[in-house]
């Protein structure tokens, strides 16, 4: 038995024993994910990266939809144009890698490897914007990113990471808010609908929010564990870069006017998410919609007459109407079963000499385990709509999930209590003062994941200080 | 008049006048790409990228239609990895790019930014590969790469810029082989068959192969001022890398072997061969088949009852067939024409009352500046046709040019006249010394493009020293 073989006979850590374990066991193990020679980089495998391909693409088919053209910015920002914006450079600059040598040669001026292209694009946009004829000015770029992140971990949290970061310039407040409000949807959408992962939607508290923004939009999603994890934002500037950066346009009455602007990302970091909302002890459970494979045929008996004939020809039968594979090496199917549940595949179609005799195959679905037997004249239609079934269920499961781990608390000891025993989101009354924030932080571990746009009015003081509550605010230990 | 509409009618300088003036102001113009902060770096606008993202998405399939898989790899590379084979460090270190710090801290070990990440792929295979089973390992990446250069173009040498590399391990040479080729074979077809850009398949000399390769196979390219252009090479490593980076399976036979690797990248310079080989005096001009607009619709008289009508009716006819835009902005038609002729899209269609009255559109070719008057129920039919036609003769076109541009050397006094009045590719035998390549760059300024798989014996002796000749090259001053 080679090695490879051999691990996917391994079991994965049970997730009640060890949660964290878990995770990386699933990562390994499922072959999505190695280590770089760097501390804390990852090398992301074949299998890993093709999820990431069918995420990617349907975000970037939804980007191009609404009008936004991609670009591509460099990697390096000199040291002093971070600095243009102040609060923005005080974010950042404790996590950037600095490159000072170009060849034999000592630079100058310390050129930073990009942690987000904010200043880039505004440098751009102070150069190429002049009249409103020019606006919107709609960009997205896909990109790697690097910030020198202490504590890493695959997917999560990595020194260098991929993502998309939306950058755009509109020529009035309203025009900039509603794209920041569209972008934060075509999340929600590309979570819920391709994901499968059920989001809730709403603003970060003025601590949490992005570093030079006026505010910050997050979609917010609940793990396996009970923690939660911030899965895209979306950020409104207003005129804040533009003053900084000096953008203006002539506007239809002859005014120097700046822009308003915009800026959102959603990162590899969703794989994370993909995992630990979906994976059982079993490994992982990719949602039939980004799945690179959605069925793998399993030949049984294959060394029989007639059963390798069969199975291609069901192969080449299905491959238009969905991305399935077949898997004929000579492992034991047994084997095949162990590594196909490990990689999430969602359905496995079993083929054996008796369901050539019956004329029948069998579909098994990776999320409840459950088996059918279908005619070979049915499979065409019973496939796709069973993977259907299969994401609906997906997304039901983790809707249901979500709502027995969330919690109301009217009462700072009963909000401790639960988040010890039960963790998950807890719905609290917040006063809007950044104190109790920090004192609930300190306190529990907890960070207030956003304000959600659906208020619903728990209690009528703060559950931190008791004073007058001004919004109801989600709170969780995150990822 | 606004900025932007005022650049399109702006001339660009003439080719004939100053070539790298020309390539210049078409690179702008045409609105491709802009500066970045740091010297030598850029940003791709939109419909840059546009045209870039139809070359890649075409070698994508194709990469994955032989059977490859894509995957994603670090930026960084620590320095003593970098030094594990002495070939590609000597090649490499004097334009790297190095980081010393992240965050605050000092790091230990100077890191690289990735000028090409054969190494980061060694280490990987290292550890992955253990059986013949695993083998051959067939994998891309779309990556950005830093090379810390004194003189930079846009496209043609910068800093930073965007590639895919592919890595592979196979168990025997003779595979490896055949995958070196393939790839190279792939290149061929989209550079001839997408780009329209015809290209002479070879194999580099020793002095100009890949650092670490056993040999580099090429294809090169002759630019309109009779300068070549490397587009696209794929390399054969041996076991060089394996042995460096004990990179071995145990084979059929139960013995430790080192895998057969190569590697093979094409870039975005192809962008610059683009420009250069197409382009004319009016600015780009773009084969259909990467071209982002395939069409462009400019109405005529557009305030006219009907005229936008009819023209946005003819778009939604035409979307499902032909990428197709209109553009009913407020500018002239006359402007218009220059913008999209600036953008080389490749045919404009007119939409006037006159046309609309007779029951037809006009279609301007870019390429010939044709017209003709096509019957509106026609136009389904003859503008894909038509599309073909321009890809066609743009393919013609080049290739006419380069055999205009391709001379027979058999002296060296006619080698040295011939490329100083001339210029071009010439075809002169070789002896296979250095000394003889190195004269000849001394004093002429050209290299060795490649000795051409079909070869042609224009000579029995070297064109430099006299001596028996070995192979017959491609001779050429480069970018």
């Amino acid at each position: 038995m080679s090695k490879k073989n051999k691990q996917f006979v391994e079991k994965v850590t049970a997730m009640e024993d060890d949660f964290a374990q878990w995770y990386t066991d699933v990562v390994k193990q499922a072959e999505l994910v190695d280590y770089g020679p760097v501390r804390g980089t990852m090398i992301i495998k074949p299998y890993g990266f093709a999820i990431w391909e069918n995420v990617r693409d349907e975000l970037d088919r939804q980007f191009k939809e609404t009008g936004h053209s991609n670009v591509s910015f460099p990697l390096f920002i000199p040291e002093s144009m971070l600095q243009k914006e102040k609060d923005h450079i005080e974010g950042f600059a404790p996590e950037v890698a600095w490159v000072t040598h170009g060849g034999e040669e000592e630079l100058a001026e310390r050129i930073c490897v990009r942690p987000t292209s904010e200043v880039l694009f505004a440098e751009y946009y102070s150069k190429n914007i002049h009249s409103y004829r020019d606006l919107p000015m709609l960009y997205n770029q896909w990109s790697n990113v690097v910030r020198w992140e202490k504590t890493t971990r695959p997917f999560l949290r990595s020194l260098e990471f991929h993502w998309q970061e939306g950058h755009t310039c509109h020529a009035t407040g309203d025009e900039a808010e509603q794209e920041t409000r569209q972008m934060l949807d075509v999340y929600t959408d590309v979570c819920e609908n391709y994901l499968a992962i059920p989001v809730i939607k709403g603003r970060k508290t003025e601590s949490e929010k992005f570093a030079g923004a006026e505010y910050t939009l997050t979609i917010e999603a609940l793990m396996h564990d009970g923690r939660a994890l911030q899965s895209g934002t979306s950020h409104y500037f207003g005129t804040g870069f533009a003053e900084a950066f000096d953008i203006r346009y002539l506007d239809e009455n002859g005014d120097q006017t700046p822009v308003h602007q915009t800026s959102w990302g959603m990162s590899t970091r969703i794989l994370g998410g993909l995992i630990m909302v979906h994976g059982d002890n079993r490994g992982l459970v990719i949602p039939p919609r980004i799945a690179p494979i959605q069925a793998m045929i399993v030949p049984i008996a294959q060394h029989k007459e007639g059963v390798l004939d069969h199975a291609y020809h069901l192969r080449d039968e299905l491959k238009d109407l969905v991305r399935v594979d077949i898997d004929a090496s000579d492992k034991m199917p047994g084997w095949k079963f162990n590594e196909y549940e490990m990689k999430g595949v969602p359905v496995r179609i079993e083929l054996g000499p008796k369901d050539i005799e019956k004329d029948q195959v069998v579909l098994a679905r990776r999320d409840t385990g459950e088996k059918e037997f279908v005619a070979m004249s049915d499979v065409k239609t019973r496939l796709p709509e069973l993977l259907e079934e299969v994401q609906q269920n997906l997304y039901d499961q983790a809707v249901a999930h979500r709502a027995e781990k969330t919690s109301v608390a009217k009462t700072y000891d009963a909000f401790k209590q639960t988040l010890e025993e039960k963790g998950g989101f807890i719905k609290a009354m917040w006063c809007g003062d950044e104190a109790c924030e920090e004192q609930i932080k300190q306190d529990t571990g907890a960070t207030s994941r956003c304000i959600p746009f659906e208020q619903d009015k728990v209690a009528d003081t703060c559950v931190c200080c008791g004073k007058e509550a001004k919004d109801m605010v989600y709170w969780a230990r995150a990822y």
